[in-house]
Order: structure tokens, then C-alpha cells, then sequence
């Protein structure tokens, strides 16, 4: 299943294993290593074996793969503190385009080591909300 | 099954219905709503049926349903530029102990919208990464 939607990006040659990696975690939808560019030790990546490049294009059947690893993961490293994160688009922070899940350790509070997140909560018109919920209702 | 594993929280009051929220997508794991204080128009949240604080403290049942959810949001909301986060930990930008997923649309190239990334990349020894993989493998 995995070859007939692999393609020829860093990801797909690192699952085909065209590039060598270190690899944690392999099932029929995903593969996961760990990354040669960490922000923190033991930072790793979930890569579904589908070569799509944002999340919503994903099947389920790989959707729902991902995070049980990621789980598998954290559990080995030992982790308590940690963020999860995928990134769609460019302006998103995405840097490869096929979907990955990062699982991210945070060692400690600091700007030097692991996931570094900034917050703008948005003022916020509740009957502009209440509106938007409305749409989306109808697109569900 | 969802009312054995819900406590006092402030998401557990929501998904009991509690607290008011404006729901998009409720399944027997997950409960998803429109966030009262977003990042941006459509910063919705995925919360699984289950009061545990952290990401691996899930059943695999709970972990498998949210990034289906994640993704109907995201088609829903028509955004090609988003962001999938999940925190735990105070210090990974945890708020409230109860595990949830952040869906986070991010509009413009701007760090006034949207989730704001900062990515310190750690120098890397091979030699360290290989004997940590190697640690690793004896743990999954």
C-alpha cells in the first residue's frame, strides 16, 4: 500500500529508505525517526506513509495512526513536558511538504531549547462567533 | 462510557454541557468547539471524553478520533494555512490539565495572528542522537 502514494521528497525517500534514518516506530500508515535538526533532545517526527502535504488531505485510516505513536513515543523518552505539532503552509512554519507530526520535548522554560510558542489571542465579537458556528454548522 | 472518565474541569463542564459552548463535532471520544479566545477566526479545540491532563495518558481509542475531527474542522473552515498543537505541560504552554488539541487557522504571515512559532534549532552530536536511538529502540 505504502510505495503507490510515495513520491520522491526527503520524507518519502527517508520512508522507502532511500535516506537513512533513525527510525522509532514503523506501521502499515506511518513511519517515525528522530530528527537530525532537533530543537531539544529527543525530539522526533510521525510521517504518514502518503505523500500529501497538508494534514486535511489525509485519509483517516492514516489520521488516525499518527497520535497513538506519538503517545508511544513520549512514553519512551520519558517526557512530561511537550508539544505536538503540525504545520500546514508555508506561513504556517511548514518547511517539507508532506504531512509530519512533530512530538517535541520541553526540557525546560526557555527560549533556547524545544517549542518556542507565541500567543495573540484575538478581541473577540461573540455574536460575530455565534455567526461563524452558524456556517461552519452547515458545513459539517 | 464518556460520563466514567469526566471530573470538575472546565472542559469535562463543557462536555457535559455544563458550561455553554459552541459545539462543532461530538463523537463517543471527542468534543470539539469554536474557541471563546482564539488566535484567529476558526481556532477551534478537539478534547477527548477523558480527564487526563497529559497526551500519553490516553487510550488509543481517544487518541485515534481526534485528527479525523481536526480534519473535517479544518475542510469545514476552508483554511490551506493551519496549525495542529497540543501542549502539555505548563511549561509547553499547558493552561488547562485536561488534554485538547488545538486547531489554529493562521490567515497572514504576521505575529499578531495565528499560532507564533519559534524553532531553536539545537546543535546536534551524531554520535549522542545514535546512542539515544539506540536507548530508544529498547523502550518501544
Amino acid at each position: 500500500m505504502a510505495a503507490r502514494t510515495l513520491g520522491s521528497c526527503i520524507f518519502c525517500k527517508i520512508i522507502k529508505g532511500d535516506i537513512p534514518s533513525l527510525k522509532l516506530i514503523e506501521t502499515e500508515f506511518s513511519y517515525s525517526f528522530l530528527d537530525i535538526g532537533p530543537l531539544s533532545k529527543g525530539h522526533a517526527l510521525v510521517i504518514p506513509k502518503d505523500h500529501v502535504a497538508k494534514m486535511h488531505e489525509l485519509s483517516d485510516d492514516y489520521l488516525a495512526d499518527v497520535l497513538p505513536i506519538a503517545k508511544k513515543i513520549a512514553l519512551a523518552l520519558g517526557v512530561e513536558n511537550y508539544n505536538i505539532l503540525q504545520n500546514n503552509g508555508r506561513i504556517a512554519h511548514q518547511e517539507v511538504d508532506h504531512v509530519h507530526f512533530h512530538v517535541i520535548p520541553k526540557p525546560r522554560a526557555s527560549h533556547d531549547v524545544g517549542l518556542v510558542i507565541g500567543w495573540p489571542t484575538q478581541k473577540v465579537n461573540m455574536d460575530e462567533l455565534k455567526k461563524l458556528h452558524q456556517e461552519l454548522l452547515t458545513k459539517l
